[in-house]
């Protein structure tokens, strides 16, 4: 097992240490009695140039086995090296080859692949460079998340992935079941007799765990998810998987404003872990990937978020004189393009967009006293758009039965999320982040696709 | 939103320092010219005890809104508190009701209630003592997990959860589809036509990520998952659930000997980490749901656990004298009983078998020389039988071709995890750990419905 990374070894190791490196090689230079060996181990986005030379037993065999991807481990002693960009490399005493990988074959050669083409290899692409910065970045980003909230005595609960309730009213929505789909009973009314399917009725998988999260706030005052969440939508883009990570916090006690200065103070949080810890990574995202994206993390560190309300947000688009393809007005649910202006060109920074029409926004989102809208809040990125949305939930036992009705839901079915209103309601707030956007934002990846190890999507199962 | 919890004030506060409590009532006791309330924020076992008097503005109102369940913020200023077991209570100037709860219905009044009727109002049973320590304690094991691998320079991968595979050969499965059951499309050969399934071919809920996780060591060396899994079996015990959370670190360049020295420090380390940061909730579990449960925990962290392997446990279950209704031979796929006297009589503490028959395991563990035992590991513990469950991986190509067909799989379906063997194979070894049984272990729960917020299990799904 490998407890001493390359990572470490380049920055902490001194010349003279004696060191095994083990990782897979990533390319090699062969002169007539020596050759250069770039390894890789996955901690860091730079290689370890080890010096193979006819001092190391079996040299011959032994450099004939070194090729891309081929799995290494090597005895040697730090040096420092002569070679630009890097200040050591290690002098090698003793290697051992674990598994070859025939040059013929391995699809991953030193060159630039495509995207689209290392999907098709998904069990092979985080050894490249770009992959595998992503999923360094992804993991800080995890931990920086998981960190913010129990700094602050948040309980991460877990809330369930099968459930037979749609938390929105909305979104399509998985099934789950074990009947046998070549043969499934009906009732005598011709109904699917869900009284022999696993759990006695419809089951889905959930499109969020926001109910269930308010449920243990009302008991832990602080709690957040972290969690898979699903869509059934047949949306073959670059920004939707059918299956994806979100994180949902959710506060007792806790207002519109409060709930602002969280999820502001959260974003700042996890973008500077993310810098300071994965700034190689970083950088060659900037350099490689997408050029604004050091410049776009900085804005967000940096910056107070501008707050404003959708109204004088859309008296603002209104006056802009700026052509839109969705036309502006009191009431339109906001596109990217007016999002990504407001961020852009008007503030030039993150926005926090606050109280929403009622008619767009979801039934538990609480109204306010003009009754025209509700204590939402969508935080608005420059180069992205929407990246957190939230709202400060309605409390009220009678106006969210009145809400649910005119959404067309049955309260009957909510009996338990009524509950937590008749006994020992309080005024909570929370907000919804989609975790591969965040990454995606983050690494300026173009396709959503490249940022989660194994995605899911229509036609999408492989691995 | 709360950012002074109530534990933050018992164990910081000082007398005379003016505190605010936001929390639930969960008792009352009335005199004549005061009140004395205990409020819970979730925060720890203990209330915070509030003295509410005549100076308190709108005393006689508040008096009646004050019943158990009713959510309350007071402003006041904390004292010592001549009570015995407390240090501190606080003398309120303000007291707002948020919300009130009827203590007609309210169904949790101050009595025991038994963990089946719990269940039946799992939207409230947090704010029970019991059920709100064992969710602290599982976000302290959470916590630990995470703290423990980010530590150590693992990366958290995210494996699917919709998954085309059956990682063991074996388990029974989830359909996760978009099919219309009421009319399920067939081929002309009378097969069911996944062509129209929303993956375009059958999909499943994932029972293990270790292949993917196995994927993602073979480019980060150190990777481990944390997420739901899910088992269709039609088992209503209370050891089984169909959704619960695992943990599958899997490392690369490491042998079996490495892969238990991690399980056993992580182990120690989870349980430390634990007991320092829940010292009430597991006194409180010790006092009233097991015994055992403090000296289990310190049995775990002092001793050097014991390592045998499968044929020698064999030998000693043989000698022992001990009537099993399992009769012992060679071969037998150990059950609990002979597990837990194992830990229990035999050595008293936690006890590490290896080398397992190569019938009894899955076919990713790696063959020892003798043919006929693989690298296998169970850790077995005092009261829970095994509580983990790992092994070195096959990483030679050919062995692990043969092992496949010889279990009656199809290498093809099995290609991607046959290439990492192809390029760049490296000795490699992980474990798993059912998260729920950890805690159900921890806490002395007896029904492992009650360590998980929102159980899923046959005919169970609410919430």
């Amino acid at each position: 097992m490998i407890t001493n990374y390359i990572s470490t070894i380049l920055r902490g190791g001194n010349p003279g240490d004696a060191v095994t490196v083990r990782g897979w090689i990533r390319s090699k230079r062969e002169a007539k009695e020596f050759a250069f060996v770039d390894i890789n181990d996955g901690s860091c986005m730079a290689n370890i140039q080890v010096v193979v030379d006819r001092h190391v037993p079996n040299y011959d065999t032994i450099v004939k086995q070194i090729n891309t991807g081929a799995s290494i481990e090597v005895i040697g002693e730090l040096v420092e090296s002569p070679a630009k960009g890097q200040r050591f490399e290690v002098k090698a005493s003793q290697v051992k080859i674990y598994g070859e990988a025939d040059p013929e074959t391995y699809p991953l050669q030193k060159k630039r692949h495509s995207f689209e083409f290392l999907r098709e290899i998904g069990h092979l692409r985080s050894r490249t460079n770009t992959l595998s910065a992503v999923f360094r970045v992804r993991n800080a980003c995890a931990a920086a998340i998981h960190q913010f909230f129990q700094e602050r005595g948040f309980l991460w609960v877990h809330t369930p992935i099968i459930s037979a309730s749609d938390c929105e009213g909305a979104g399509e929505m998985f099934n789950v079941t074990t009947l046998n789909l070549k043969n499934v009973p009906l009732t005598p009314d011709s109904q699917i007799d869900y009284s022999q399917d696993f759990f006695g009725k419809a089951a889905y998988l959930t499109v969020s765990g926001q109910l269930e999260a308010e449920v243990m706030a009302m008991a832990f005052s602080n709690v957040y998810t972290f969690g898979p969440t699903f869509r059934a939508e047949n949306s073959n883009t670059s920004r939707h998987l059918a299956e994806f990570w979100m994180i949902e916090p959710e506060m007792a006690f806790c207002d519109l404003r409060e709930d602002m200065d969280l999820a502001e103070t959260f974003l700042q949080y996890v973008f500077k872990y993310v810098m300071e810890n994965c700034q190689a990574d970083m950088e060659f995202f900037n350099e490689r990937i997408d050029k604004s994206v050091l410049a776009t993390a900085e804005n967000i560190i940096n910056n107070q978020f501008e707050r404003l309300t959708y109204t004088n947000a859309i008296e603002l688009l209104e006056k802009s004189g700026q052509k839109f393809e969705y036309p502006v007005s009191w009431g339109l649910d906001l596109q990217s393009e007016h999002e990504r202006y407001l961020a852009e060109e008007v503030f030039k920074k993150p926005v926090i967009l606050t109280d929403y029409p009622v008619e767009i926004k979801a039934f538990y989102m609480r109204l306010n006293d003009d009754g025209k809208t509700v204590a939402a809040m969508d935080i608005l990125a420059p180069k992205i758009g929407e990246i957190i949305g939230g709202s400060q939930r309605e409390e009220r036992l009678d106006v969210l039965e009145r809400r649910l009705l005119a959404q067309g839901l049955n309260p009957a079915d909510y009996w338990w999320y009524l509950d937590l209103r008749r006994y020992g309601t309080v005024p909570h707030a929370g907000f919804g982040l989609g975790f591969e956007r965040l990454v995606q934002f983050m690494t300026g990846m173009t396709n959503i696709r490249d940022v989660i190890p194994f995605p899911r999507a229509p036609l999408t199962v492989e691995f």
